[in-house]
């Protein structure tokens, strides 16, 4: 058992963004070791279908799994939307995505019930937020707008461009009109534009990030199980591992600019051999 | 030597883009057959590494050699760039790219020796459209821009839109004080967005599509090494195929809206076990 508490955390997401949740993992509980894996190869996740992404989550964990991880975080809305539950009950560890976590948070966070949420195409089609907020709160309503362009624009940096404002004055129009309260960032690439998202839809709206509370849910989650590090992870010598199925100089310079550790080694591996 | 006259020609791209080369092919060579692949499970190609785009250019040359193609034409700047060169001496049958025949048009085109490249990352920075340029025009003065967001605008379909058009100004920018009297639209997607590009760089600058000579060079080379069809393709039932490697809704209304003929029949293989 002490060996399984101190085995990493394996956290992936379609690229980068899932780094934002890596993040959240390394504030809230720095002892825990994280395997993270960034499908640069076949990035974005956000327009494909879903049994396509459910044999790329079955490689993925296959990966992380010769890696000894105790747990699986699907740092990846699309993903966790239409993957997770298909692969949860093929698996001997636990795993969590992203989308539970945000769904409770926005129902609890809500006031008037009236619910937004915006994501990638798949994300927001698969009607797995509206879902799972309504098993908390059955009466709400849920909003959903797909905001194809917010990736692009995020990869390209322009996260404070007049360009960015305008394409986010018009996804969100709709939204502004229907007296949400509360808004899900159901993309990890999104909390990058959460000053300009909040800005457009005004200060009487919260918006959710669903990284922080899955950083609490798992760090529940191992305390459960009994698998939580005790100890402290500076007894490793590399605690942040980062794989890639695509060496892209992105990556490397993002993941420096968002984390709060070094990232020095970055290993290429081929994910279709898994 | 009837049956390979009458074998299909191979074309792939990344996804939908390589449909304005093929919609190119079947105008002037009406009579071949055409099995279109794109690999929608791995799109978009602008932003991988060379290794990754040469190992799905491997796949998928196996794959359409199991459909009995008789030449294959690489209908994506970015994998024309930078793995069609590593693959050639692997083949035995012609494949050639959209790189060379764009970079020939825009030598014999130019007036003033200075020409202008857009594409994607990948494409822009691998280098081979000012190779290939040289080879024609040794001094020649090429200027490249990547502008990686077209692609998802083309997609997003606002191709006529202020936002789109405020992203082309910004990029085109520095091209527009070149001195550039051609400019080679170095994507498939581009051409659907001819009309703004030219708009904004003047009419004293020529617009090279790669596909319209591209069709031209493969008919030439069908002649040349004597496996041109000489029928007419209205013997066969489906002288279109199209496969894709994920079954996204966007290529059937895609590939509906641009090609000369119907998309009745669309199908998804998995590219990665080819």
């Amino acid at each position: 058992m002490q060996n399984l508490k101190e085995a990493p955390i394996g956290v992936f997401d379609s690229g980068v963004g899932g780094l934002t949740v890596a993040r959240e993992i390394m504030r809230q509980i720095p002892q825990e070791r994280i395997v993270y894996f960034g499908d640069t190869a076949r990035v974005p996740y956000g327009s494909k279908s879903t049994d396509t992404l459910i044999r790329y989550t079955r490689q993925i964990i296959r990966f992380l799994k010769t890696r000894g991880v105790k747990a699986i975080v699907v740092a990846c809305n699309t993903a966790s939307a239409v993957a997770l539950e298909a692969v949860r009950d093929e698996l001997d560890i636990p795993i969590i995505g992203v989308v539970r976590p945000g769904a409770k948070v926005a129902a609890e966070a809500t006031r008037n019930k009236r619910i937004g949420i915006i994501g990638t195409e798949t994300t927001v089609n698969s009607g797995m937020y509206v879902k799972l907020i309504q098993e908390h709160l059955p009466e709400a309503e849920v909003i959903g707008k797909a905001c194809p362009l917010f990736v692009p624009l995020v990869e390209e940096g322009w996260t404070k461009d007049p360009v960015t404002e305008e394409v986010a004055r018009r996804y969100l129009a709709d939204l502004q009109k229907s007296d949400i309260d509360t808004l899900i960032l159901g993309c990890t690439h999104y909390p990058l534009l959460r000053h300009m998202v909040g800005d457009i839809m005004g200060e009487q709206v919260t918006l959710v990030n669903p990284a922080y509370e899955t950083a609490l849910e798992l760090r529940a989650l191992l305390e459960r199980e009994g698998i939580a590090n005790d100890g402290e992870n500076k007894n490793f010598e590399n605690p942040y591992e980062f794989f890639v199925s695509d060496l892209a100089e992105k990556f490397k310079t993002f993941a420096s600019s968002i984390l709060p550790c070094d990232v020095t080694s970055i290993k290429k591996i081929n994910i279709e051999e898994y």
